[in-house]
């Protein structure tokens, strides 16, 4: 077992590191201990409780594929119990050399054992300006 | 000034009541006073604060294009003071038969004017089984 989280952003940073150690152990340390947990992966579907987060990170953290994470806070809403961070995640995979952007939502909730994450979601960021998307001239 | 909304859930529902009807004065009426408020909306930039989320829904709410939304709760983490609603929003435009299916996110805060939505965030639900996008073979 991990020693607890003192703040939100030590959570956070954890969860980013397992990612780029590909430490499936360490990653689902940062995750809350209660079946209220949620994450949202780009493209797949909505995961439920920490058994469901760890068998769809579990594929992700095999192989050599190496992933460099830069994050960026965009916002930042905190209270004693609850924070939610806003953050845009720059994301390279091997042999790219322009990180994809995406937007990342991570919320943290503190408990006896520290602050833990409860869930993340992600979404992809703006096209590029110019760029036409059918549908979405409204 | 609209009443006070009693539960989280009666905030969700005059959010959507409000896309749907085209009242941004509804809509504004929905989220909390303070400058924390932010949303994402599928495919735009992220908007901080009550005057910028004004601005990009506006557009939204002119013009005769009817949107018919359906929405399913996936989830729901509730604390006294706030409440995560992951809800799957199916939303039709004029002349769609077949409904397009995005995750959102709804965060709601407890205050003295009662429930007030503080975050909504949107994310593409996954594609259809067997359709191949470049990159996600990792």
């Amino acid at each position: 077992m991990s020693n607890p989280f003192a703040t939100p952003q030590d959570a956070e940073d954890a969860y980013y590191d397992a990612i780029e150690e590909k430490d499936l152990q360490a990653l689902m340390a940062v995750w809350d201990e209660s079946e209220d947990v949620l994450c949202l992966l780009p493209m797949m579907a909505a995961q439920r409780g920490k058994e469901a987060i760890s068998k769809v990170w579990d594929p992700l953290m095999q192989g050599d594929i190496g992933l460099d994470i830069q994050t960026k806070h965009l916002a930042w809403i905190e209270t004693p119990e609850l924070a939610i961070h806003l953050v845009e995640e720059l994301v390279k995979g091997p042999g790219q050399t322009e990180a994809q952007p995406v937007y990342a939502t991570n919320i943290f909730r503190k408990s006896g054992l520290g602050w833990k994450l409860l869930m993340h979601q992600n979404s992809p960021t703006p096209p590029p300006p110019g760029l036409h998307i059918p549908g979405m001239e409204m």
